[in-house]
């Protein structure tokens, strides 16, 4: 029988310096927890470490661990409760790197559709919006200084296997990068409540490449990066609530501007 | 000085249980935590019974509570925790009246757009969803049987307000609702990832009365439901993200159906 890794064994130890962004940032890696992720992050095995399971997961999952390349080592449940930011750890750990990109490669050519985040607080919504930002065949997500990191357990959990699929760029200057991408033709769009354009009013603006910004889950975006786009668009709302919550927002922005890019 | 309940009052005792969708039913009441929560309150006072502040937060919203004929109870920051479900308490509660509807007075004059919930786990996605629906102009939300409560604490916050604006119907029978909104004219609509109707080609489908049937986070819609339903619909998506967070799909659903209304 294979010998468990415990807590205090010093991959576990190094490990879990994983689940702090400092830790993270030093290594260059992050934790991807549970099945989903660990498909995705099979599918890229480049940049795949190791895999962690205790011995109930990789039994249940001996499908998608039998054949992989890389190292499957098993740690006790506690272990594994010491690598999670969920209430119910999986057991099923994958270590990757991180997948940044530069921020030039983003204003040397362009995806159709990329998002940039400006002081986004909640890591949940981080992963939700890559999530979305995926499924509407956005290339890029930009996560600007001082916004949540893609790369935390609760981020990576929302994005259910999204982070994998779509280039992150971290820590940018969005105050230099706007202007950048702007010269470069791309359409800076930053979702406002009060924006002076309504979103079912873009029409073509939509069709070419565009970057939209969303900010702050209670600020909205900083006045100064609003100044710095194309527009300042507003969802038309027919109801009292005052705003939508950021994701449902960023949905709605995404999904109009995938419509018009088909 | 006013005298201070503590967690030890009999009010804050039984104000406690509220926190519980046992005692909310029992009593009939539901506590709305947060300046925003006790704006919208006090817009209806008919159903507002009494508020609880701290010290603090009597002095920091004054201009709120100056003037309302409710009751105004002090307490100290212990109790006003203990009737807290977040991690920072704000110090301010109200104390409200449930709001629910009976479903028959929906099925007697459906409203142009409605939603129901079956099956919806997560109470932060209650209170998301309801605050989407209210933003496009949903006159009614339907949590089925088995639905998290909407009047839970974490609900209430996320449904920033909302939740007063919106009529509510809660743990109503879906399998015989729907069947009966049908009859009175409403198309049902089922988001369902695998749906054989595209969002983008409904047209005219979404100009009369709808109501837009979303299920769980993980299982989707049940399928003796959906079957209920003139059509199941899928997000057209160009991405390799293999789903929608519920409450992103949720948005776009409600959004694509409000431009349609107007």
């Amino acid at each position: 029988m294979a010998e468990l890794l415990t807590e205090r064994s010093a991959r576990i130890v190094a490990a879990r310096k994983l689940t702090r962004r400092a830790g993270r940032d030093a290594a260059g890696l992050f934790l991807a927890e549970g099945r989903q992720a660990v498909v995705e992050a099979l599918a890229e095995p480049d940049g795949l470490r190791e895999v962690y399971a205790t011995e109930s997961a990789a039994a249940a999952h001996r499908d998608l661990l039998a054949g992989t390349r890389v190292p499957v080592r098993l740690l006790t449940d506690k272990a594994a409760a010491d690598l999670s930011e969920t209430v119910t750890p999986q057991g099923l750990l994958a270590v990757c790197e991180l997948r940044d990109v530069d921020p030039a490669a983003l204003v040397a050519e362009p995806p159709r559709l990329s998002v940039a985040l400006a002081e986004l607080a909640d890591p949940g919504n981080a992963g939700t919006v890559l999530r979305t930002a995926d499924a509407c065949g956005a290339g890029t997500v930009v996560f600007g200084a001082g916004s949540a990191d893609p790369y935390g357990g609760k981020a990576v959990r929302a994005s259910a296997g999204s982070l994998f699929h779509v280039d992150v760029v971290r820590g940018a200057r969005l105050d230099e990068l706007l202007p950048a991408l702007r010269a470069a033709g791309v359409t800076v769009l930053a979702a406002d409540g009060g924006g002076e354009a309504a979103l079912d009013e873009l029409g073509d603006r939509l069709a070419g490449p565009v970057l939209w910004l969303f900010g702050n889950e209670a600020r909205g975006v900083p006045a100064e990066l609003g100044a710095l786009a194309d527009a300042r668009v507003r969802i038309p709302m027919r109801g009292r609530a005052e705003s939508l919550n950021l994701a449902a927002a960023a949905a709605i922005c995404l999904y109009a501007t995938q419509l018009q890019q088909r």
